[in-house]
């Protein structure tokens, strides 16, 4: 038997590889549902096309983390098919909104490559750039992985470790044309709380908690057209078990920030990004988040917050020991952007 | 830690309060078909573009149902948040269809308030009315809710029970602008059961059984934007078992009754409903009707049907014992009209 | 109680009638989102506007099995809602893609009859077509069940066995109009292998496998409308497992398929197929291929592969033991045609 791919071994990538990821995407009002399904999402901007004109729009897009689970997902097959672990990220910026209608495409450089010292495996950095149907490109963001070697005898590469910046600078941040909040309301947002409200160190509990079925993780992660196989085999695992996608966790944890964080309306950047723990179905997902940094934009009224978001299953304010390692309840800590009316 | 929404408690309402209940939210096909995949929904006005349009509509409406739960969804977080029981449904009126591209907000006035005896809780009635793009009502109801008091202390409001119809007269029932049922094609709705043929007081057994399951019913409360903490965290209970959306169970069993009555194409008014015992994944929802009324309409070809709605898990036919009290069985006993063909 | 439809039996069946079923259906791009979400499905034609229109099609259409799902499920009530046993398939065509915005409605002619020697049941032949808005057959194919009889006394009709095409000959394929692959481009459809690269008797092993869950059947088969008790009804048997839709298992193990031959884009033709054995929520569905035929087609860059497409629930390369029949562990046994690049 032949024809199926195998993937990418640490050996096969090189520094300056540009790499086109197969299967373009076209979106619709189906994904936008499939999304509110999924998760407890309920940013105005993403949900009404009245409340997205009000705010200088042509409609509503999809939630920002749509573009990014499809541009993730169709890198899959060509970086992490092989991966040992997923390691982080840094340096994404959402530059462009994605609409019902517009197809995405996703393409990766790699720019870091660094073998352990065990000689079984090796780090992969690749910046990866999501695209639409006008050649725009719509998100980038930096993801590093560990990869198995196929042959243990390959010689090993020059080391080449990026240098990335810990966070995104607030200029960098790309407001997307038209953005205008200085007539943003409240009242239909779902909180008063605006941009001024928070204080750099706040800390926000946001209260709900979701239990999560088998059968919702792997609709999520088929939607994203990810094709990682420990998400979806039950026989992988004595205890039938499947591996949720981390993306999973995001998408959820971000739904659940919006009990405090209604405001928070658009996703400008991902400074950082860890998956401390494994997350299973049958885990009861909740969030906390705290207030890293503030900045101003040049766009009418409208703020960027820096945050950051932790998805615990079960424990409350947890993050980590005396030892600086995760305590075992944390699913993910992320640091991000988002852009608020002031 | 700070910010989350509370949510109201019984000395927070005023008589005459109108409160614009948050998240404007625009439907597409894709709710449209999520509502196919979660609910056995076949009525042909609501599944082909071609069918409505020879009923005189523009195009195929959304169901009625995904609506009403929208704008249900919205007010959860204003006023069903600190509900202890849901107690009552009155005067729901279905007043224009919903489409796609459509966007929907929701508001509320409170209309009754009476403290309970124990002064540790009270009930709260609010009329909600959905409203579209154009500012034109799609859809207003009556519900009450019995709601905790956040300081037992707080002296009790004056009592104002509102006087609310048993039943929405056939006169004020409202047919879309357009509906035209003389042209009816039987063959293609499924059934050749017309209004005609239905006997006040006939029952009729909707035969089907349907076992619900944990994701499905989460994904269709997540779907309207519900947030009520006890359908999606699985660790308020000892068994991990979440209470589903009475909703749900509405839905399911409208969906269920097309296996006699495949006619009733609208709902257009909501008299009466209560959930009578909590719903579960695992139980198999089946349902039967019972004929209480007919009437004419203004419209070429529409009638009107009141009907009875119980859906039960398991019991075929059961009700309320001789003492009154609903039989453990039942889940739902709903008493609505629809528009049927002549 | 009354107005249920119990189906139609044995005898209710006379050669030559013709079937309107009822329930017209319009698609969008929310059957869309739900295929994907359902299936690992990543053919590049029917995921992307713009690849699409790179083949010559003015936009993506839904998944061929969309189309067939919706005009089969449109069949259950009138065809197989007393069935014993879906016997076959044969002489399916597909004739013209679907698009968002289509309405597809579905009819059948009994085309053969021939009662068991026990008297008790038969076999009904039925011819089935699906039809768009415009009057077009988008598809047809023959289906064979086995029904029972409601009177075991009513007498034996004439035996009619109809005459059925082994294979559909590849000169009666159908290309859709203006397809056109001479620029297809691998690098986005995610697999180097043209129709040139598949040899006749290759075997090719689809590696990855799926772990069914309840809810997701329990979904796809209502999104199809198709009404079958045995798939939702827990309570039938003692283990609470509902028998899963041939169909979802057809789709998943299509989209599996992807892995080896993802530039299988569209379905042509189905030769015939058995649904070997059931599947249960729980079983890990995987897929083998074998390449059984090849031809050329008129259309610029067009060729056809005919293939044998194999479900199994675990086993690898199983199909049927030395006594002739399918190893239980096999699901499906699909024999059908595909286009693909030259």
């Amino acid at each position: 038997m032949s024809k199926t791919t195998a993937g990418r071994f640490f050996e096969d990538y090189r520094i300056g590889d540009v790499i086109n990821h197969a299967v373009p995407r076209t979106v619709s009002g189906g994904e936008r549902a499939m999304y509110h399904a999924l998760y407890p999402a309920r940013t105005a901007l993403y949900s009404s096309d009245e409340f997205a004109r009000a705010c200088g729009l042509p409609q509503s897009p999809v939630d920002d983390l749509i573009g990014f689970h499809i541009v993730f997902g169709k890198t899959v097959p060509d970086v992490s098919l092989n991966a040992v672990a997923n390691l982080g990220y840094a340096e994404g910026r959402f530059l462009c909104p994605v609409y019902p209608g517009d197809t995405l495409r996703s393409q990766s450089e790699v720019i870091g490559l660094k073998q352990n010292s065990n000689g079984k495996s090796g780090v992969v950095w690749v910046r990866t750039q999501g695209v639409n149907q006008h050649g725009a490109p719509v998100l980038d963001y930096v993801r590093w992985v560990m990869v198995r070697k196929r042959d243990l005898e390959a010689p090993a590469p020059a080391t080449v470790v990026p240098e990335l910046a810990a966070v995104v600078p607030a200029q960098a941040l790309i407001v997307p044309e038209g953005l205008d909040f200085s007539t943003y309301d409240t009242a239909l947002s779902g909180e008063p709380h605006r941009w001024g409200d928070y204080a750099i160190g706040e800390k926000i509990d946001h209260v709900d908690g979701v239990t999560v079925e088998e059968a919702e993780h792997m609709l999520a992660t088929r939607l994203w057209q990810n094709t990682s196989k420990v998400h979806f085999d039950g026989t992988q695992r004595a205890d039938g078990k499947r591996l949720i996608y981390g993306g999973h966790v995001i998408s959820m944890a971000r739904a659940l920030s919006f009990n405090g964080l209604a405001n928070a309306q658009m996703i400008a950047a991902i400074n950082a990004g860890s998956h401390a723990n494994p997350c299973f179905a049958g885990d009861t997902i909740r969030a906390w988040s705290e207030v890293l940094d503030r900045a101003e934009t040049q766009a009418p009224g409208v703020g960027a917050l820096r945050l950051r978001l932790v998805a615990t299953k079960g424990g409350r304010d947890v993050l980590k020991g005396t030892d600086g390692k995760y305590h075992p309840d944390v699913l993910l800590d992320l640091d991000y952007w988002v852009f608020m009316p002031l």
